[in-house]
Order: C-alpha cells, then sequence, then structure tokens
C-alpha cells in the first residue's frame, strides 16, 4: 500500500525533444472529477497555489479565452498568465503560459486526461519552449518540485471530493 | 530616384532558420522618429491597420506591458495581442504577437531600428515561431504582403511628420 501511494504521488518527468518537458502523474480519481479540478475556479484555488492564497483575475476556459493567477507566497506575489488554444472536456486542455518574472517567454501546455479504467486518471503534461535555453531553465527552476506540491494538494483536494 | 524609392520601398524577407521569418525596411526617416511610429498609439492607428480603423485597446511599452489592437477590416474584426519582452528605446523592441484567430499560437518578435547616418532607418524584424508548421502558415497567408501595406501607410505618416 505504501509502495503503491508512492508509485500514484509521483510525477515522472522526460525530455522527448530538446525543446519539451514531459511530464506523467496519476491521480486516484475519475478523469471527470480531475478535469474539474483543472478548471472550474473555486478548485483551482485550493491546489494550484501550493497552500499560498491563490487569486484567479481572470479565467475563460474556452478555445481564445484568457487566464491569469495570482499566487501570493511569503516571497512576493507572482502572476502567470496564457491563453486556451484547445479545450476538449474532459481529455484535452492545450494553452499557454508565461510568469510575469520573465514576460514574453511563452510555453505551450498541452494537457491530457486519459481514464486508466480503474478510477485513476493519467494526466500528462508536454511544455513546448521556443528554445533549448528557455526549457533547460525552466528545468533548473525547480519546475517538478513545484508541481509536485501542486499535486500533492491536488491529491488532497481529490481525496476530500471523492 | 524611381529605382531608388523602389528600394527603399520594398521589404526583404528571409527565413535564417525553419523556424524564422527575418524581414528588413528601409524607411526614409531618422531612427527616433521610427521608434515613436511602433511605440505610440496615435501614431500606431495612423499606418498598423493599413488604412482600416484600427483601435487600441491596450499599449503599455515596457518590460512585461500588454499591447491589444483591433483592426476593423471589411470582412470583420480581427484582434491581435501580445506582451514586450524587452522595451530599448530607440534601439529594439521584443515582444510576442498572437492572432484571435489562432489562439495560443505565439511568435516572438524581435524588432531592432539602425541608423543609417543618411537621415533613414532600417526596421529589421525576426520572428520566431515554435514550429516550422506555424511558420510555414504565417509565411503562406500573405504576411509580407500585409506587412508592406502597413509599411507603405508608415511611409506616408513619416513624410507627413517629417
Amino acid at each position: 500500500m505504501g509502495a503503491q501511494t508512492q508509485r500514484s504521488a509521483s510525477s515522472v518527468l522526460s525530455t522527448p525533444s530538446d525543446r519539451e518537458v514531459h511530464i506523467e502523474r496519476v491521480f486516484d480519481a475519475p478523469c471527470e472529477l480531475v478535469w474539474r479540478a483543472f478548471t472550474e475556479p473555486d478548485l483551482i484555488v485550493q491546489w494550484w497555489g501550493r497552500g499560498n492564497r491563490l487569486v484567479i483575475e481572470r479565467l475563460d476556459v474556452e478555445r481564445g479565452g484568457h487566464w491569469r493567477f495570482v499566487e501570493h507566497a511569503s516571497d512576493g506575489r507572482h502572476g502567470f498568465e496564457g491563453r486556451y488554444r484547445e479545450v476538449t472536456p474532459p481529455e484535452r486542455l492545450v494553452s499557454t503560459f508565461e510568469w510575469d518574472g520573465m514576460p514574453g517567454y511563452v510555453v505551450v501546455n498541452t494537457t491530457t486526461f486519459d481514464d486508466l479504467g480503474d478510477g485513476r486518471t493519467r494526466v500528462t503534461t508536454t511544455s513546448l519552449f521556443h528554445t533549448i535555453e528557455e526549457r533547460d531553465g525552466m528545468l533548473s527552476s525547480g519546475m517538478q518540485e513545484g508541481l509536485d506540491q501542486s499535486y500533492a494538494a491536488l491529491d488532497q483536494l481529490l481525496a476530500k471530493l471523492g
């Protein structure tokens, strides 16, 4: 049980090309619920900020819609924003992502939600960067650690909702 | 004189890599004036829309600032937007660009303004795309023709201001 939980709770990172990062993570919740946690503001605020207060300034989950979140962390406010390229519930979200600290450096995130047939869902995100340097900068910034913190909070939210 | 004018008024396009488009154009105006035409809303509306009415919904010409223009053309409204990555007057502007028709497909435009020392200015824009397909799609969309129309209007504006 301990090992099983450990496996479910770990994200697996790979680099399929020199401008991409690919991350997989399995959640113990059905696909529709995981989709809601990624797209409904009342749910997003409970996990995305990793315990920090998150203010959703904008969230239009539709093709062409914008999103903007501000995380209130101990070291200050961090703004993130982007725009939806594709929204196909409950299977696939494609959106852009940029951090206020590096404005104009835009990542394209393609996230798929796979129903594993046993009540679990695999979430896979492939991030495409404009340059190798931007990709490597993101990798060395603690991207996976931050994501794992968010996903641990999402585990708790999904357990509560389930 | 005719040939000279012709040369000044033509943009030169090249593709330095498979995800880039490079366009050069010389204007008969000093660098500071050309810079103003690219960054001041009262001037931008007089050339960017190629004769169509242009509404500037947002324009913060500073690092991290956003811009959003809506062109009112005969076939409808076309929104364009992005964010400034770098603003170094009167030499260099780096900003993102996307068209509402393909939301989330983001181009990075690096524009430099070179004083040619004879009252003319060379404007060079290098556009970086996330994929070859996006670059080729932009090339086949009539990108250069549209830009040449805008730049012809800019010629007229600069002559009037000069």
